[in-house]
């Protein structure tokens, strides 16, 4: 089963992009973290970056393709993309939003995601231990079964 | 180590209230899930439930003073009790606010929640599997370490 | 054939409480007529209120295993309380609003029910009298029939 | 006694428009059923319906001078006709605003009107069976007495 | 020189409605006055009202044609027009907004007239006099001079 | 097959009311040319015109009965009757909103038309071509095929 | 009779300032025009100007105390300056407001007068004829009788 | 003469939810400096304090029988509580609301009181001195007199 | 110790402006009553009133070099002055800001005060009696103590 | 004559996207359609898609410099694309904005188009069908005459 | 070449207020630098300050009659002096505005100037150097000609 | 010392693009004149350019890298891009925001910046000397010193 995790833009900067905020994890270990964790679980995780909006969004579309879940941080995107929601609308696949820092605990235009009620679910405020969990979400909704 | 597990109002109608929206599992039964898994864990799990917004304003202050962790789904009392948010604020133990349903893809005003600006996290849209992923979290944010 | 009648907050202060708006009557002698009238129809009528919320959510679901009908006059909780208009959703039992007063010529914010989306209908602006034609109404759509 | 009912624009469609909306009844059929209960009630019951804006004004503004009650569907002039309000305003007559339909379960511009405030009251959600409760309340409040 | 006075709704109830905001005269006084006033200032005046807002249009696009000022009190419209601020806009002939109350000091909806910005001027809150005063005015726009 | 066209207020000052806006072109010229248009292709078109937004409800539904197709330019009435809203969605035949000018480049509030949420489609700012593209799109919907 | 006209902020430019708005006549002539249309009416008319708020509110105050009526144009003043509403509140004689321009269509922010609705009337958009309007009110209200 | 003094929501934390916000004293001190000032003052203090949104009402309406004078603490319920808000109304003694800090000075829905309007006056940002305020203020409008 | 009791505009009128809602007292007796329980209480108090916005901003400027406390009543300025705030936030001695009348219910416009996040506490409600609270609360923050 | 066709994100997956709302054709049916009756009308017709903002604004740019006419379906980028705004502001070459689905009957946040004030006119709800009409509308307004 | 440099309400304190946001510099010092930057480049620099927006309305007449440029630091009045704002937009003089701080990062209420839009431009947040770069500025336009 | 020039969308059109709004320069040779500028006063300053948020995006964190100031002019991202906006917050080198028209004076949705809070200051209106002028500060800033 493969899950593909795509990053949205200057998540390429973290670890030093506002550690206290985001955590002081680069991109690189958070993605070593979730390939690993996959790896335990039978779970192909491939994980992609971009800054740039159309790249989320083809990246969203070839996932709809070939992957089985898609986990989605579309950081900034998040509050303006429609074109990224309407990517998750129109692939198949189930997509996890996850974010890093609780969104409603930030500035107001941070509340409200516009891709959110096209998702599956949100896992929000847990830093890169969120990327795990929505992980482990999708292998209980591709297999079912408790923990 | 113990988390307490509260459920606000309308939630002791799960498994017959609208389940296409909240699933078909009772109250009782995810209860039991969380009260397995957490044994299964070394988290010793209680699960309240009232449809009385100051009760669960008690029960979050009890809560704080001997629990590590609080799992609430506000449920309704999460789009206007400021009441409910100040009570999660007023305590030292950290919160992780679970929705059965994805909010986000539901009426307008249960969009937003005033209690998630003092909630450590959020996990919406996973049904009753979301209670196990907040247990989860608990674990991992009370002893650190990885899945 | 049996109606819950359930009177929300400040509506045990009736025939003291502001007459010029809501009337002379108390709400005892409200309640007994509501009671003849459906003895005199076939209909038991029984009558609650609180000024909990909790409590207007309790007895919402209670009516929900046991009664036909409700007739539901939230007062200052139908602007409000999504928790009532939860239990309203949850049971599948039809609920009729009823306000003594004309809501839409008072205050700005009595202008709006969080209720009346999920009730049957509404019925505004008759003083007492309301209820018994909510009565009718009830009795109506468990027997068909005109009047 | 009399009593003028009088309906706003495309009522006269009734029964093949919307019927899961509006109900299968003609308007025909429900000015029928008006002018029958009036008359085994002491009421004279006379019906309008236009489509025309200025003709609802009109009728209003007649009525006021020899009817004694006035029941009134002002339909899609509900939500934005002030020349309906304050004709409504004008005359001495008190006026019942009917709806067939649940207003507060419909669209969003809906949910507002502006002749309400005006209104003696409002009967919304009972079908073509509000007409009859608002006949009712109409006697009531003419002849004084409890059903 | 020809001036067409234009009334909107209701206003044909002048002197009987609501006598505390719009005044004891009756509009056929109203008229007689400007008609008098027109003819002591060289004035031709003509006097029109309807309910319909499809006869105020008529009424301003046939002034359009044959008048060389427009008095225009569009009531209700005012409020909510946009065919009366077309017709309004439409015709090259000049157009005075006259309101017998203040219409500033009354209900919020009544405070913006979507026709004002096409008018050449307003005049709200002198009664009946008002009327008197935009004729003084037409005199001033059409032939200059002072007082 | 049978097309109505159907013109709300004003619109029968075109030629001399803001030409600017409206183009050069009366009324007339552009009913001439779309019954020349329709003759051509097979449909009988008829044209209609009225400053009375009751009139335009009439004539909708009266198309209702006897044409395939009804192209609407509300006007002034697009932007705020709801009268006519309901009368385009109580009808069966299909309606094609028409605007002379770009809509979206003039007074914010004629951005919105509460029309064309219950319309097939519209077709906005190509001046007095746009009847006959609409003409054109009526003919692809009841027999297909391409150009 | 006395009569205090009384004009704000910037106006003191008039003839200089946007003349194809506000018109080419100075202040002074202004005054004098409005002087002696006074004088030949039995009116005093003493004339005052004002960039400063707390002396537009010290102006109307001591006209409180010996004016019969006063005449004031805020000027800017009029879209924000409670302190002058307050005042123009607080004194028992009556306010015209007066407006060189036609504020309605005039930027959004000119459109609301928060001076208006403790004002007896206004005059808009009739230049500096509008100040004469306002006299022969004046005179009117202080002494009946029609023109 | 008796004052109840009544507490809201998470009062009861006072001293160690947020000692930076609500200060250092716990709310039983606070009471009784409030009980010892009233002692010396001729007035009978009581104090409550509840969680619960119907316990205040229930005090509200019973402190509105054997009660001269109400302090009143919504705390959250301030901001939404149209319950708590028609309990002061309904009561005849008058009603001061407290606030512990400045509401003005916190989270933008914190400043506005829903039950500020129905109160004779509120007193904000003194800290638990604002307790002695209000009494003090109902001693003088108790008896009169000044200082 | 040194107070200065600073009031807006219209404050001056106070005793003749509408004494419904101000009170009968002039502000020479308000200021006599405020100096002599200063004096009793060894605060020395100094009175000053100004229609002028900017005067307003002089005084909170020179009291913040001589006064220890700043008691104010910013009356129309409350709800626009950001100067006012300035002045307040930038002067280092604690301002308390003080209205007679009750402004939360009073009109929407008066709810909001620009001054209030700023300023240590506010009284509102309380007629002239506010001031004596006002530097009662003044000396208990100067000295401590309690009453 | 060479009319360049622009495709924005998502719409490469017209076909198997949501076919209930934008049909069951696939891009590359669409533009060969659009390309042949180019063909048989005089028009070369050049098709692009992309679903990067800054392709869309580079295309229209290149159009802008090659191109007579330019068809633009923005598809997500209609709702708050300023850069596309601009960049069809800043060619001379005019724009016609096409919609596959009724955008009026779609999420609120589809009913606004930020590009549409600056194109020629709008074409929205016919299906596929609508870029054969647009193209249409290209020629009338390239060589002028009546179809 | 003359410059008025005009500094609005509380600038006065610069040095003392807030020095975290304003910088340490006395407005003193601040205008030295200005003036003697002047004398360096040909222009003659006037510095005024006033805490009243009468003058500062009196400041900007004056420089429209003697200076050649305007530089303008509104302080609070930016936000609501429409006074100010037509005081610039009366004068045929350009005026540059500078704020001191970053004004996008303030309060809400801070972030919008109504000067702004009928200023030649601003600088915002480059503390008190933004004077010496408008000055910069004005001579660029006064004479043309790069750095 | 190294200065970044990033300019975002349609920039590129300069000198042909509205250039009654924008001036008649080319880019080009806006930059040739801030690198000369530049390397008159000891900068190098490198120019960039691109239609694409996301290469927006991506020059902003190189410029993190390697450069010491960075003058950004985010047209039409300025007004959405909170992924601009995040990446500005994000790098640790100061961004200065340059507009060459008054933002301030054009289309309401120009007014606000959503990168404008996370700068260290804004110039605009300056038209192409605004780079030279954001130069010159982003020199001070570097090296302190007046000019």
């Amino acid at each position: 089963m493969k899950v593909w995790v795509i990053n949205g833009p200057n998540l390429n900067l973290l670890g030093t992009r506002e550690p206290e905020i985001y955590g002081g994890d680069t991109l690189q270990k958070i993605n070593e973290q979730a390939m690993a964790y996959g790896e335990k679980n039978g779970l192909t995780v491939e994980c992609f970056q971009s800054n740039h909006e159309g790249e989320i969004v083809d990246f969203i579309q070839q996932a709809g393709e070939v992957a089985d879940f898609i986990i989605l941080n579309p950081a900034a995107y998040s509050h303006y993309s429609i074109a990224v929601r309407d990517a998750v609308a129109a692939v198949a696949v189930p997509v996890i939003e996850v974010h890093l820092s609780n969104i409603a605990a930030r500035d107001e235009f941070r509340h409200h995601s516009v891709v959110a009620p096209v998702a599956k679910g949100q896992i929000s405020g847990f830093g890169s231990y969120g990327y795990l969990m929505a992980l482990d979400a999708a292998k209980h909704f591709l297999w079912g079964g408790l923990k």
